[in-house]
């Protein structure tokens, strides 16, 4: 029986000091349920001497992972540097020496996660990134073994907290997206460079690897279409709610025979539904699977402690593998072998559609517009006209029934090619098979 | 290498029937995640003969347990019997002849489960039992291993659907619970005799199941303090709404230095938070741990297909250690050793509480019952006082700030025993410490 595990820590920044707190806060914890400790035996970072709310005597440090890896002591590797690279090199290295790793690198994965799952096939080792999506949630978990009995049809989720609050704050106090995104700097819930958040790429990350997990293959960054929420405008929030709906950045994956969606971008969605009541910094995940149905998974998607949890619990779960002399016992991916569903292009997709028209305000000019969407076979669900008549041009709000996208990207451009239309319309997707609270 | 995984299935009624279809609808997609198939090799029941809706002549039947126990191909027994009696003796049978068991029955783990899982430890097999609690929701795999990083502070649960959905018709349709019970009788929802569900029985079955895998050492049935919905009236559930609260079901654990609370029992909560917001027959557990924070879990928390994605996940979860190897890698309880948590006599615990009281309406009254709280050290936070002259009595409804269980009760019986009040007070507890959708 041996005496510890024992990890080595590359990067400690602030998930990584949630990791150390983390270890030593729940210690008594671990023990009783690993039957032995867990213990981090190297700290490496390019930074030993910052600030950190723990105190990094107490291990061995390192400004050279190799270093801490190849002690033949240290069981697993913990990579927390985040970015594609050195990340990469990282993980691959300490994989080539036999050490099983945990990641909470979405981009790492998203992006070169196939090499990085075969390598750990190849090995026979375990890798853990349960904390790559939705922070503390453990989602990753729940997809591999919870629900491991459903064929899962589809995942509807709030996994971008940043984009969230901006959402939140617009819709909630009516503010425009470029105040609604200072007020999350302040309060630290955006960073200065917030790009990867709002142009969606963050939350494409972590749908490219759900959908590996569920629809088992590996799927990049590359097969998700992405749509960020930098044009969504108070006025389409506003309107989104006198018509029974918030706007939320989702990522939806949708099985559809042999082939997949995997998109993120701004959607309606009803506000009966039980993702509308996601606010601010939280994220959740509905998943549908055919035989559990509808299924909700909610807690804090990012966050020094919630994603020390989930680090946490991947370093337990190679232990209890270690103890019981299984590396491996789940694959990576949850399936054994491979089978590649295609990636549905978006033009291929059907959905109902929010378009907000930009027209001038004259007798005609509605039925030349539904006119137009009538040659393209879409039906108009819902129109709101509201007249004002101080500038030239007023919006024009219709909620359609289920389209081609395609159809309805040609019915757009002929629309605002039209002399009688001003700025460019408005179009989001609109998600009504969402599980109701009310 | 094997070729494949063979159950043996205990009990095939409405649960039963799904575990079957499940395995059946789904077998291309558990064989891809384990690597091989997964079959029911005999199915055991004592009626083989009733309409079911899967054809039992593809597996071998049995009415005596014994035959498919015994069979040296049966890796696994699936029990899904209920009841106390003759469950324990199917399923220690099982475990003493080599089996692994998955199970459903919550009344057998909350009454006999000590036995049970001391009778596992030793023969080194695995005992699932994620249907055992919230149906499809995978909250054991959750608690034993998702969050296991964490120390539990407490969970907050909506997992009796019957219950749920009785009070949800209550407070939407303002009906008794007499014409609510009918309403769930009748749409099947609840069973003709509706005790163990009403009386919160059942979720007490859960929460000792709960606080057993969250507090690390056998709790009973027994540990538990419960209070059924049978005696929440339509005037309390129109009260609490005009307060902000909505009344629930509620299981409560709370962790309190070496003590636990262990309750059910009708609960006001508030509007705004998250478990305000589930419905009908929907199951949610929130979950807090010390380090990830707020949690919340939500699925179908009964029902055929929900329970059988459970019982079929811990099916596959028994097979990946069979196939690895690695018998009891994760031990039922989630932790090697016990430590005995006390739970707290409902006497000792500090709540919120909702007061009717039933006084005559004269001048004085209010301030006498008023006096009677402060002597016990028990502080109003407000009073909702509606004269309706038309009768002797009228209701007077107040909310208190903290107070000990104790001293209330003792309050309570003064002001019974006075000459001004007329039926006995009505005393709800409230819980306000939940997560906040808005």
């Amino acid at each position: 029986m041996r005496e510890h595990i024992k990890a080595a820590l590359i990067g400690a920044g602030t998930i990584g000091t949630g990791v150390l707190k983390t270890l030593s806060m729940n210690a008594h914890i671990i023990k009783k349920r690993l039957g032995i400790p867990l213990e981090v035996k190297w700290v490496c970072d390019i930074d030993l001497e910052r600030e950190r709310e723990v105190d990094l005597s107490q291990y061995l440090t390192t400004r050279d992972f190799r270093e801490a890896v190849e002690d033949p002591e240290v069981d697993m590797v913990v990579e927390l540097v985040g970015g594609v690279h050195p990340a990469k090199e990282m993980v691959l290295f300490a994989l080539e020496r036999g050490k099983h790793v945990v990641t909470a690198n979405k981009a790492l994965l998203a992006e070169e996660g196939e090499e990085i799952f075969r390598k750990a096939a190849e090995m026979g080792l375990d890798l853990g990134f349960e904390a790559s999506v939705a922070g503390g949630i453990p989602i990753i978990k729940a997809l591999r073994e919870g629900l491991c009995a459903n064929e899962i049809e589809a995942i509807y989720g709030i996994i971008n907290g940043t984009a969230n609050y901006v959402l939140t704050r617009m819709e909630e106090e009516g503010i425009s997206f470029r105040q609604a995104l200072e007020m999350a700097q302040k309060k630290g819930y955006a960073e200065a460079d917030p790009t990867l958040d709002i142009e969606g790429i963050d939350a494409a990350h972590k749908a490219a690897i759900l959908a590996t997990l569920c629809f088992g293959s590996t799927f990049t960054l590359s097969d998700v279409y992405v749509e960020g929420i930098t044009r969504v405008e108070s006025i389409d929030v506003a309107f989104a709610r006198d018509l029974g709906y918030k706007v939320k950045l989702l990522a939806i994956l949708k099985r559809a025979k042999d082939e997949v969606e995997i998109r993120v971008h701004p959607t309606l969605i009803p506000v009966s539904s039980s993702l509308a009541a996601v606010r601010g910094a939280y994220n959740a995940l509905s998943v549908v699977g055919n035989a559990v149905g509808h299924t909700m998974f909610y807690g804090m998607g990012a966050g020094m402690m919630p994603t020390a949890s989930a680090v946490v619990a991947d370093m337990m779960d190679i232990a209890r593998n270690i103890l019981a002399n299984s590396p491996a016992r789940v694959p990576p991916l949850a399936y054994r072998e491979g089978e590649r569903l295609k990636p549905r292009p978006v033009e291929e997709i059907e959905s109902k559609y929010y378009l907000r028209f930009s027209a001038i305000d004259k007798p005609g000019v509605l039925s030349r517009i539904a006119g137009i969407l009538g040659q393209h076979n879409i039906s108009i669900e819902s129109v709101i006209q509201k007249g004002r008549r101080e500038s030239g041009f007023v919006p024009i709000v219709m909620t359609t029934h289920e389209a081609k996208e395609k159809m309805m990207k040609r019915a757009v451009q002929e629309i605002d090619a039209l002399d009688i239309t001003g700025e460019r319309t408005v179009l989001i997707r609109i998600e009504n098979n969402l599980n109701r609270i009310s």
